[in-house]
């Protein structure tokens, strides 16, 4: 596959932690992006603008980045060649309809947005195909949409240590090209076509680590280690993703690399998930910690995500393509965000092999 | 398979840390255990006779437990049924030696030791193959050999913590018998055939551990995260398992089971092989590393595991049956046990995807 290097300004739409830090390979590329703030960005902006550091990641931008208040999205969109939607789950179609006006042809739109939303059906779905559902007609088979995920923390990409992502697309052009333009020797890009593998593994590892970060509580709780039960855990969500890749038509390989086993090892060392599973560990109950978390200003991707998982295992089900007693761990941790305190108990039935006494059985991650 | 309990007792050999926690799940099931130590373990043999803890694992034994000293093998063994070899890899052959004269061909030998050794040809092997070759003749084809691998620390064990293991063996009526007589609610076994995958990944992962902790290290000596690092360093360990195991005739799965990405885990989380490590990322070298840490007692079991498994490559590239460009990571850590000092460079190389932009390439973990 050959780089196309294309000279257009890249444009970054979102100034939270991931869209910044992007700005930092961008550069270090020659290619200092244009980016653009929402209304929730502007004390960030703001910060940037003053030459200090993004509150988030602890890391400044280079003067040759353009910023761009809310209000300038025209400006910061005119005669762009990449435009990367760097915008939370909650807010990243509103992002899209704002920015569809502004939309041509040869744009390559790039989305680190991870989790799940829901079509025009109710059904729950992965952002990729809900991005282009919402593209007009005269574009929704123009624009390549590539997505990115892999073990990749945004003050490490700032900050220009060693990162590898996982960028997954259709399009072979438009992954090229996106590497031409983002890769440098610490952040190094994997390019698939198996979009969906890498968009499951990212959604549902946030989950996931709610049930790694409460092994960790429970070992805060009373000093003794968990790792035994952590590391069972950490198996069988690989494993679930697995599944859940797999009856989507996604590949086994991407869940066992960087998007998936990857991904939820960063996810597992640090975060807002992991945290939040932490609490619960230690004995407090799920609506009390993210009462507590949501008015210290953070928010929990991993608890809405858990049930939109929920409610994607309950169709494919229905529609034969999964069976749920491969998700034991999804249902712990459903239970436990629904109020369940026996946390321990819990995570040692769904991650453990079953007590039956069969040599296959409903754990995925089985060897058989 | 129906489970067939063996009333006959339960000989222990070895009294370190792992043979002495399997006393307790095997206590929990009414089956107290015979502990034999070996002249290495006197010491702790007069903790746990005393009714202390033992020093390793901080749990005593049930006083049930009978304990034997070195010198009463014959009264250890005398009418067991189930032998557990719980001897480190260095030793573990002379004890097997030195059983043998007690073994009958109704036994069944279970063995907890990790790591490679050399065929009578000077290759490198399991021990599953190795334990059998150097059984007597009238014996080889009658004593089935149990291996046991998965996220399982002995300290866990012996607390009663929720734990998943593997047992390993091509017989299937002695993983029954097995699990019939050492699984409880929180002792958890899952039983397979493939004990070569199950042993390849017992094996090296702690030669990996050693590259993990290298990236704890390359954090604490700066106090900047490198977490993405360590999970693409982690990624690529699961990778190069896979890529040995199959080469040998294992299965991916396993590796990515419990076995593998579990045990990867949990050896990642504590033990010497990530202090050893973390010690390489903070600057050391590892000859002055490897000498600090023997002069405080701990042995470090993945630096002549990870020469080992270099050997083994070796052999498997010269065969045909493996490209020893897939193994970068194992490589690496080469380079960091000869005295390399640039790890965080090195570990980069190896574990990130290749910079030269192929969409496939030498990366096993690649989801292509």
């Amino acid at each position: 596959m050959e780089a196309q290097v294309d000279a257009a300004p890249v444009t970054i739409l979102g100034a939270g932690a991931m869209g910044t830090a992007l700005a930092a390979p961008l550069t270090a590329n020659g290619r200092p992006p244009r980016l653009w703030g929402t209304e929730l960005d502007r004390e960030l902006l703001a910060e940037l603008r003053a030459g200090r550091e993004h509150p988030r990641i602890g890391h400044g931008v280079d003067p040759n980045v353009l910023l761009f208040e809310p209000e300038e999205l025209d400006e910061a969109m005119a005669g762009a060649g990449i435009v990367v939607l760097a915008i939370s789950s909650d807010g990243v179609l509103d992002i899209l309809h704002r920015a569809i006006p502004h939309l041509r042809p040869h744009h390559t739109l790039v989305m680190v947005t991870k989790g799940f939303g829901r079509d025009a059906a109710g059904r729950v779905a992965l952002f990729p195909p809900l991005l282009r559902a919402a593209l007009p007609d005269h574009l929704r088979n123009e624009i390549p949409i590539v997505a990115v995920g892999g073990p990749c923390k945004a003050n490490e990409v700032a900050g220009g240590f060693a990162t590898a992502t996982v960028y997954g697309s259709l399009d072979d052009t438009a992954l090229a090209l996106c590497r031409a333009t983002f890769q440098t020797p610490r952040y190094r890009i994997q390019l698939t076509s198996d979009i969906t593998g890498l968009e499951i593994a990212a959604a549902m590892k946030n989950v996931y680590a709610i049930a790694l970060g409460a092994c960790d509580g429970l070992q805060e709780g009373d000093g003794l280690p968990r790792h035994d039960l952590k590391s069972a855990v950490f198996t069988q969500a690989v494993a679930e993703m697995r599944t859940v890749a797999l009856a989507l038509g996604g590949r086994a390989e991407t869940v066992t690399g960087y998007a998936g086993v990857g991904d939820l090892q960063v996810t597992g060392l640090s975060g807002r998930n992991r945290v939040f599973g932490e609490r619960l560990g230690k004995g407090e109950r799920a609506d009390d910690a993210l009462a507590a978390m949501r008015a210290a200003g953070q928010t929990v991707e991993g608890h809405p995500a858990a049930f939109l998982a929920v409610g994607l295992v309950d169709e494919l089900a229905d529609d034969g393509d999964l069976d749920p007693e491969e998700m034991p761990l999804l249902g712990a941790i459903e239970n436990m965000l629904r109020g369940a305190t026996e946390v321990e108990e819990i995570l040692s039935e769904a991650a453990l092999p079953e007590l039956s006494g069969e040599t296959t059985g409903r754990r995925a991650s089985l060897p058989g």
